[in-house]
């Protein structure tokens, strides 16, 4: 198979695992090509991305635009998250705009659960989904189990912790399906108030126990607290959260193995892990953020292959 | 004649009746060049261009940016909204700063009528007005004509009708003094309050009824209505506004012919019109903005090869 | 010597008077490539630069954006003004974040004086130090210098007054120590609150009086007074402030010899110095903006050209 078989990237749900595997073959390439002198590939010179931003993400941005840059793409960038754009309709209207300017690939971040679904149903233009709302993340599950394949050799068979806000995290959503997909077993662990009650239904296995969940697993991808979460009462405190479910080298240490650190970033040192656990040998966090270029190269080159000419 | 009658592009009513046409035959070269695969040209390669925007405009700014990178020119872009530049004189400065970093051409929006003009007699540059004030927007008047062209074959001898906010637009004032010079009527209709008292003295009758203003006309032009104005009591209300001068599909086919219909956008649907004649067949809302790229791109081409080598 | 001493330009204080002469020669030939019609060479394509701005700033963030541009290299700029970014410990995390995804040099602004020095400690890839609070701004100094140079033939010998705000000036400080070690001497003139105490001790002579001051100097360095300093009573009012600090032309063509009128911008008019004298033959201050760039470009080759294969 040399060919993805969607034309647009919504969500891990709608791949098939040989897309994946596609997609992970392609990123080897380009992590070759970005770890050359010359870090560019001219194979996109024709194709123009529109990156819209509903919501601020400068990782992810500056990540797809480098990606696209080094593919030679022409790129137009615009962050929507000051502008009027409120409904359904007038999405739609943004997007045919920009569209009809001749773009033929949109790089979307949206608050809304199925913005970038029902933008591709309804536009001509191969749409990928930076993150619609506590929805999916596809590009992040994607470069999450390529650098657990890259670390551990292979994703099927491992077993991965996420541990924190499942409940409010695209990451986690995406990261399960792509990891079950590949044949890893997958737990979550966190506060109660933080884990959504249909887990279960997704095969997922709930563990409330941090120590417990790092003795089982071979990877724990470790969610980043966000501070407003802290405010409403979902759960004490900070200090509390981090006595609970926070990682430090010397619980690293009392494991009867070796584990791997994985996090989406940015992280907030001293809560979810410690600085030492960041910097040190377990993590593969600065690893994430390299492959994060390399796979998103990979979905753009493949997915600009399937644009009709 | 193969060159433009000016160094600039300040207004319409700067212009000559064949500087409109050759800029529409250059323009006609590259919407070729955009709907190619390669939708690039190496034109302008040794040009730089500033766009400076003093006041917000997303879809104005993504299209003078996708037209310059489609020939190749340096690019360098800046809001100014939230900077200090304030007086006439600051201006200048911020100008002169740019230019003796070896830019240019200067694409410009600014509150100020006058502004652009201002700014040529002062500076060495080839100025872009992309908007001053409530007065002029050429190169939305020259999409807007080209489109006409584009659908009715020719300008000349067309009937228009501008429809809306006539006091605050300078898209309406462009777009008359572009199709008066071409050989088209024009007529306007909207509220009273809205309509300013010199628009006679410009040889355009003002029209109170909508039906006899889409009856009369070949082309209406559906200006946008700003929410803000509504506020001022202008005219009593949205609801007020949409049964006067909202135009909806039944409008259009109670009409004994076949009429075309333009928004520069963005459209509030509902409002000046409803979604199914926004989308609909009349419509060429979406040729205006693509239309819009080549048109950029012509003007922005013959105005490069009158710079000083 | 055709290489730099330093992999890094966090400030004039940790160059070699060599250094200066070698970005100097190398400027001389950008300036020479800026002033072509093809104002681009083909440098660095292999290279990219992160421009990372804590601060706003428009003219310094343009100057360096064009001379990358004009050097070929791929660019990613993002202001982190409005982002979370505050501990120095984030600082590192935003800053190897970038440097995973493969950019090669970082160009940065930040308002903690020793941001950038402390940085080029933490992480691998060459820091450019675009102004660090009170403390230096180096690619400031240096076009400073490199103009006084291209209009009076040297540095060496000559002598140079900076009259001002030194106090809360990091081009005061930077300029300082490119003179002083290019041979030429340097005194301060301002407002003795807004004299830094330990000026003497670097060697350079307070002037309270601006006349004495401008009959003893070849090249008049007029700092921009903030107005936010005004209020928090440094000194009574900007009227008091103009009559003593600010230069007119009554006041220039009285001096006994021709003096160099320099301004870093944005200039106040009417305050520092009037509208006759920044657009007269005294001042420098637009060849001061033109040679940022080609400054900005040797800074960055000289640079680039240090870098591990």
């Amino acid at each position: 198979m040399s060919d993805l078989s969607v034309h647009h990237l919504l969500g891990i749900k709608y791949l098939k695992e040989q897309d994946i595997q596609l997609i992970f073959e392609t990123a080897d390439h380009f992590k070759e090509v970005i770890n050359r002198p010359i870090k560019k590939v001219p194979s996109l010179r024709d194709i123009t991305i529109a990156n819209i931003f509903f919501e601020n993400s400068t990782r992810t941005k500056l990540s797809f635009e480098l990606a696209q840059k080094r593919l030679s793409a022409d790129v137009i960038s615009f962050s929507a998250a000051q502008s009027s754009v409120k409904k359904g309709e007038t999405l739609i209207d943004t997007v045919n705009n920009i569209l009809a300017m001749k773009v033929d690939m949109v790089v979307m971040r949206h608050a809304h659960p199925g913005a970038a679904h029902f933008l591709a149903q309804q536009v001509k233009a191969s749409i990928i989904n930076a993150g619609d709302g506590a929805h999916e993340h596809p590009t992040q599950a994607l470069l999450d189990s390529y650098s657990i394949r890259e670390r551990l050799g292979d994703v099927a068979g491992k077993k991965v912790v996420i541990v924190g806000d499942i409940l409010h995290s695209r990451v986690a959503l995406s990261n399960i399906f792509a990891l079950q997909m590949q044949g890893a077993e997958v737990r979550v662990c966190g506060p109660k108030t933080l884990i959504p009650k249909y887990i279960e239904s997704l095969g997922v296995k709930v563990e409330s126990n941090l120590r417990q969940a790092l003795e089982w697993c071979d990877v724990a991808n470790m969610l980043r607290i966000q501070n407003e979460r802290l405010d409403v009462s979902y759960f004490p405190s900070t200090r509390e959260y981090v006595q609970q479910y926070g990682v430090n080298q010397t619980l690293l240490n009392s494991l009867s193995k070796e584990i791997v650190i994985m996090h989406p970033g940015p992280i907030n040192r001293g809560v979810e892990i410690t600085s030492e656990v960041a910097d040190g040998p377990h993590s593969v966090i600065l690893d994430q953020v390299e492959n994060g270029v390399a796979i998103r190269m990979a979905v753009i080159y493949l997915l600009a292959s399937k644009l009709k000419p």
